[in-house]
């Protein structure tokens, strides 16, 4: 599979979602996944040595996100914008254990049938490898730069540890070097209202017609108000009532809400709509088991051993990660290139929304790295 | 019922549950509730004028608690403790809507089977008239104090505005003027863990021999993120395992957990041996509709517009009732006593278990108290 010459990469037309089979995957559990596949997209030309010095800024993305950057990252991806593709190439992987086009559990199985309770746990490090196997199908082992945040982030540091070598430069958004239990906590509920939908047959509902949808809403419901600030959310909704509803009323009933509870509910709706039940139990999972120090002599140890020059940002009102967990990374890391502070009501999910902030942080990343690289070009020279 | 005579009150032995009727109960929202009892203990022997200048501190408990503060706050009081019930008779109630004596939903109805369903929803607000209605049938209308915590912090504030002719002064802790949207959120989501219970059948499960357990203790888990801090969770648990258990197995399974599963799971289960479905949605619904704006002209005129001087107390990591929610009652507060932070690790909580700092507050809260009703008694004297 590995081409390790200069032939140009074979990247797909531009914005178009591929799928690269990569073959039976080995999980860091020791489970096999057969005939694993990984959907990416690009934008921008490739330019340079697909093993050395080149234009790739590679990005990860989020729980339920896909492949698409260009539309979850709008606001920074494009010509002129931040991540500029008239310089650079920006590719994005859909995560193993998606349904966004990679192998997971509501993928189709060898057999026929879906993968379902069949498909393995996997961790963080099981996605950055297999998206390591599909860079090196398709022509790529070093990129400029990997960026992502939240599970994308924890992907991103992973990809510093795992591979430095194929690492120019990191850019570490709104996560932490491992779950903490707080995190493991409110995770594991919302792994736990899916199992205990009646819908979920252990796992195993695809083809039987039904999805615990009920289930996957609530745990959405849980979720987005560790992604959403509170202050953003009281100041959006407070107490007021739903839209012809009176949540008030002598006795309580579902269909009398406050705004925020319509709200909530309707983002749960959203996601049944666009994900799967069981994917998003496995990804959950892989949060779950998030942690830099396994297996490599602890935390700090980990952090400390990396090389590859990494700029850590966090958000200020941020619930599910929260600040004190970005400056624990930026005391740690071995080479921190920068930090910043993303300040915003909205709390985790500003690293999406927030586009001015955004914009000029990404600009500040691209711009340390290019001098970064210079630097290193020109220290060879000796000039004494 | 009412009794305005200064015959000595009608008290039961020192710390035993003492049950009383207080007759129909309408709601806030117009429904009726026939023959209400509300239960309560009480500590310390009764000094003074029922009707005026007394010794009685009236406790409010939170969520799940009941009306023996004695053992839920056992570190503060007793004799020679902050609240000293060698000084002090010290009174708690069991709230309306709870299952600990007091009339709710798993309570008996008049036609001798449970309320469930008919049971209406109910306000922090009635809360407070019910245990108004109790302190007259027992010929108490007048407390030197009113304290409580959380859910019992709601009911501390209502009390200043519903009853201000009956409290002498007001300690609010660890609660916010109103629920915030994040709070309703977050309660929303607990209340439809339950709902969702296929053994909650609209909430009339009682006598079906099943209880929506699993619902309730998805529900208190829930909760229990939100009642402990963030970084004492991590401190304790961390990515542990429990023990005899590998959360990191090739296939993820309930019974392999991480440490912070198991407690977690513990918590919840422990509430399901203790407290009832029915009554945690009702209570829970109660504090979706705290708010003491409603009705009043909006949240800050009605917090204008409250003299009893009232003492208000956060903790700086509470993820519920963040401190940010007690500044905002202390800026708008129309009689400010004093303002105090709890600093601890361990979230909101932190009321009930930093005994060394509650000690603390507590007796400067007392002390306050008195200098200020000696000033009140010295005022009227005119010494010029």
């Amino acid at each position: 599979m590995s081409d390790t010459s200069t032939a140009a990469p074979q990247l797909p037309i531009e914005g178009e979602l591929c799928t690269v089979a990569i073959g039976n995957f080995r999980t860091e559990a020791g489970a096999d996944i057969a005939e694993t596949a990984i959907a990416f997209q690009r934008w921008g030309v490739f330019k340079g040595d697909p093993h050395g010095q080149n234009n790739v800024l590679l990005l990860e993305h989020a729980l339920t996100g896909d492949a698409n950057a260009a539309n979850w990252w709008d606001a920074v991806i494009g010509p002129g914008k931040a991540l500029d593709t008239d310089v650079w190439c920006v590719v994005c992987t859909n995560a193993l254990g998606s349904c966004y086009g990679s192998t997971g559990p509501a993928s189709t199985h060898p057999d026929g049938n879906a993968w379902g309770s069949r498909f393995p746990a996997i961790s963080i490090r099981d996605q950055v490898n297999a998206e390591a196997a599909l860079l090196e199908t398709i022509g790529i082992t070093r990129v400029h730069a990997v960026l992502g945040g939240s599970m994308g982030g924890a992907r991103t540091l992973e990809w510093t540890l795992l591979h430095p070598e194929r690492v120019g430069f990191a850019l570490v958004l709104a996560v932490s070097a491992r779950a903490s239990a707080w995190q493991i906590g409110i995770q594991s509920a919302q792994i736990s209202s899916i199992t205990r939908d009646p819908d979920w047959h252990g796992g195993d509902y695809h083809g039987t017609g039904r999805s615990p949808d009920a289930g996957l809403a609530a745990a959405r419901r849980i979720a987005h108000l560790t992604y959403r600030g509170e202050l953003e959310i009281d100041e959006r909704f407070g107490t007021s009532a739903q839209s012809g509803e009176n949540p008030l009323g002598p006795f309580r009933a579902d269909d009398q809400r406050f705004a925020v509870q319509s709200y909530l509910e309707h983002q749960g709706k959203k996601l049944t709509e666009r994900f799967d039940a069981s994917c998003y139990v496995v990804l959950t999972e892989a949060l779950n088991r998030h942690d830099v120090g396994r297996d490599r002599g602890g935390l700090n140890k980990a952090l400390h051993s990396i090389t590859v020059p990494t700029m850590v940002v966090g958000v200020d009102t941020d619930i599910l990660y929260p600040y004190h967990q970005q400056e624990h990374l930026s005391r740690n890391l071995g080479n921190l290139l920068a930090m910043s502070k993303l300040s915003s009501p909205v709390g985790h999910d500003a690293f999406l929304v927030e586009a001015r902030q955004m914009d000029r942080i990404l600009r500040q990343f691209i711009t340390l790295t290019e001098h970064y690289a210079a630097e290193q070009a020109d220290s060879p020279r000796n000039d004494c």
